[in-house]
């Protein structure tokens, strides 16, 4: 079973091993913020459930379902942002949320959310019926505040 | 600034007082699975912080910022159901997702997901439209694992 932190940084290590074709314990721990001590107890971790191989002085490598799931996170992933950003919400807000909600949807619903991306993507008609609703009403709606509630 | 904790406490209180006028440790220590003095412990905080008022024989009530807060956290867990319940998704699955989910969308994106709903709901076209391509999009894909990854 595979925690929330454990699915970023295979998210992540898989993510740098696309680009870059390696990983190293100081890209992981720049791009996620963390501490380089953190990365390498984490990689032991990983290593001992058998997501990636990994030796000190010989790098990391991700293990075959190591590498699936990466490609399953990234891939949620990018389907989330896409979906937000379908809906209207700004970047720094999107990415926040993708961030918090990633690690909590079930298999079953990332494949119907994905479905309706793709439906939206192959029907401009209907994302163009949504987005006209949609800022009509948010036209009609009082502004919000800060805490989600509406202004009165 | 409401932990995830904290929200599903005033959720359930909220839901509590509109159900049956009143709420008490006992019905919300059983309704969230804890015990009585974890309870009374997040009434101490809630308290704090002017959520709700909590004296231990006089009872708890909610102040205007906490039901409102409340009536917010309902709104958007019946939401995030409603939401996923279109798109296929099965009760049991959906409430497991839904209590992750909800303490992490944005305000903006609860509203734009609300219309998303709303969309649906009045556009009977649109939501046929969407299932039967999600129908579609099922049959011809492979089953999924345990792990949210394909078969192969
Ligand atoms: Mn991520
Ligand atoms: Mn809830």
């Amino acid at each position: 079973m595979l925690t929330p932190s454990m699915e970023d940084y295979l998210e992540k290590i898989y993510e740098l091993m696309k680009d870059k074709g390696y990983a190293r314990v100081s890209d992981i721990a720049s791009s996620l913020a963390v501490q380089p001590s953190s990365v390498t107890k984490m990689l032991q971790k990983l290593d001992e459930q058998q997501y990636v191989t990994y030796e000190k002085y010989r790098g990391i490598l991700l293990t075959k379902t190591g590498e699936r799931m990466g490609r399953s996170m990234k891939q949620r992933h990018g389907m989330l942002e896409e979906l937000l950003r379908m809906l209207g919400i700004s970047e720094e807000v999107l990415r926040g949320d993708v961030e918090g909600i990633e690690h909590h949807v079930s298999p079953q619903t990332v494949t119907q959310l994905q479905n309706l991306v793709s439906w939206f993507q192959t029907h401009p008609q209907y994302i163009e019926a949504f987005t006209k609703y949609r800022s009509e009403e948010n036209g009609r709606r009082p502004t919000q505040t800060e805490d989600g509630n509406r202004a009165t």
